[in-house]
């Protein structure tokens, strides 16, 4: 137990998933997936005074499902690992404020739903807590505030570019449950190949999600095979052929098991979604709406869903800086 | 080991903190720890076209110079915990891309040293990883930029107005070692009494502190008396006061204990700083510099080390939001 290969860890000691909830926002929920979540808000604010708000609400209430779903009480939960996108993690900071829970606050980008549950997995693998809360959060309106234009200025947007989910995924991990397991992880380190196009994030982050599968095919000693499905964040259709290219040339072909959930949350034929979505809630509530449910029925065995994040603000974006990418495996199988 | 009353946790296993690294700034160099920093740079971008370039430059050059001091090379460290005060981690990210390392970004405003070694100790504690680094930094220039007024402006502060660190503090906390051990961790919980005022961050974050302090107490069935010294990140003299004023109203009085990094680091007197330093800086090179040296000698035997936070963005509070507060206590002992 523990340390397996140079980057991944793998836990004798059970780790489950013990409950998921999602909220998304109305395009999510009108997009592919939409059936599949557990609640769809129709306002962007909701019912709040601000996108912020909103969003932080986002959080409180996915916390609330997913603990209220593992028929525990907010002080069952030992600690909380969250994150958003936002500067100084205001929508965690305000969604989780009152839930009176010790609490990791953490920020790799587009990767924060991987980060939360491999630091929550640690946590319950080495016996720390039995249960703790991992959630990631992100907000059309907040983040596009935040990293891009005023949304009443309409800019365009190239066909590189992603559309932020509004949505936030939580998640109760462990040491007791059935179904969904985290049998391993894999820890992702800044991989930057010099891509600065803030409008092509797939392309910034599809080096880390290789560097990532790699490790994780080594680490474990696997082939693309042992896994039904090899998930991504939200590289989109851009970023999705640079990382099978990337990884043909190292030797694995990965196009039977990838999915990314950013191609899968929205249709970008008619939504106007262009490469697809992103954003930490992106990858966060299609684990918890799509990816969970076929693992716990069966119809999966065993999947790596590595989220993936593209580190940069609006400062170092002006100051000329590259945007480095990273991201954060979690290897999940069924249990019967 | 591991879970020890409500929000602590104890190490069976030895988890010892290597080596510390510390970089300050001139203004802090000046100051009454000048004389303890392992570096003192003159020029506030150092030696970079940015501030915030100069930030990451720190962060750079504490890591390089705690992993030397541990007679370790950047492959031996496992995982890193880093942050810093700016939006989306920029200062950490551009500091530590080149390294190569496992990371794992953290953010917990001020508090951030606290955070990172405490994550550090579970994993080295865990048996996760043989050495991990555990990094924090903050700079006055960009902080100022990021939260407050253009410098150029030259706003007015007032006497509750902290003075942000130009500063970086790295660690290595390892499964070998001696002199000084991370003994045991309390995770903090956000704690909002409903302040708002920016320039006091000291009262958003005090009680925080207690609400630690107190929790530590409890849950290791200690004493004031039992710590040589409580010592918090950066309230300043106005948070110090209220710190004292709410532990005395739960039973505790440390008058004789507490020790504020933010009220040693200047000399508020000549230097102008008004209530004290802050910053994830602040904290984390005082320990690296004044604090360790002085458990490792044994002039000290046991203290609580426990960064403070205060949680907000310019976004929250233009918005209105209060500003809560976090703390991450580590317990840190002598071993002869």
């Amino acid at each position: 137990m523990g340390i397996c290969g140079k980057q991944s860890l793998d836990f004798d000691r059970p780790v489950y998933i013990l409950s998921s909830s999602s909220i998304v926002g109305k395009k999510e929920g009108d997009g592919p997936l939409g059936s599949c979540f557990d609640m769809i808000v129709e306002d962007a604010t909701v019912g709040q005074d601000s996108w912020e708000q909103g969003e932080s609400e986002l959080v409180k209430k996915a916390a609330e499902i997913a603990i209220r779903k593992a028929k525990l009480k907010q002080e069952d939960i030992r600690y909380a690992f969250a994150g958003d996108l936002l500067g100084q993690l205001i929508a965690t900071t305000f969604g989780l404020k009152e839930m009176n829970i010790p609490l990791y606050g953490i920020y790799g980008a587009c990767s924060t739903a991987g980060e939360a549950l491999g630091l929550g997995a640690m946590a319950v693998g080495a016996g720390y807590a039995d249960h703790v809360l991992a959630v990631a959060s992100s907000h059309f309106g907040s983040a596009e505030k935040q990293f891009r234009f005023p949304l009443e200025y309409g800019n365009q947007r190239p066909l590189a570019a992603t559309w932020t989910v509004t949505g936030c995924g939580a998640f109760v991990v462990s040491s007791q449950g059935s179904g969904a397991k985290i049998t391993g992880i894999t820890t992702g380190k800044i991989v930057d190949y010099g891509v600065s196009d803030s409008m092509n994030m797939g392309a910034c982050m599809a080096p880390a999600a290789a560097d990532l599968i790699y490790q994780n095919l080594v680490d474990f000693n696997r082939k693309p095979e042992d896994y039904d499905r090899i998930i991504t964040g939200d590289l989109g259709k851009v970023g999705q052929q640079i990382l099978l290219n990337l990884l043909l040339k190292n030797g694995y072909d990965i196009s039977k098991q990838h999915m990314d959930c950013g191609i899968e949350i929205f249709d970008a034929g008619t939504q106007d979604t262009h490469a697809g979505g992103s954003g930490c809630g992106c990858s966060a509530v299609t684990l918890a709406g799509y990816i969970l449910p076929k693992l716990k029925s069966g119809e999966w065995n065993r999947v790596l869903f590595l989220p993936t994040g593209a580190l940069l603000s609006t400062v170092s974006f002006n100051e000329g800086e590259t945007i480095p990418g990273i991201a954060h495996g979690v290897v999940i199988e069924h249990e019967g």
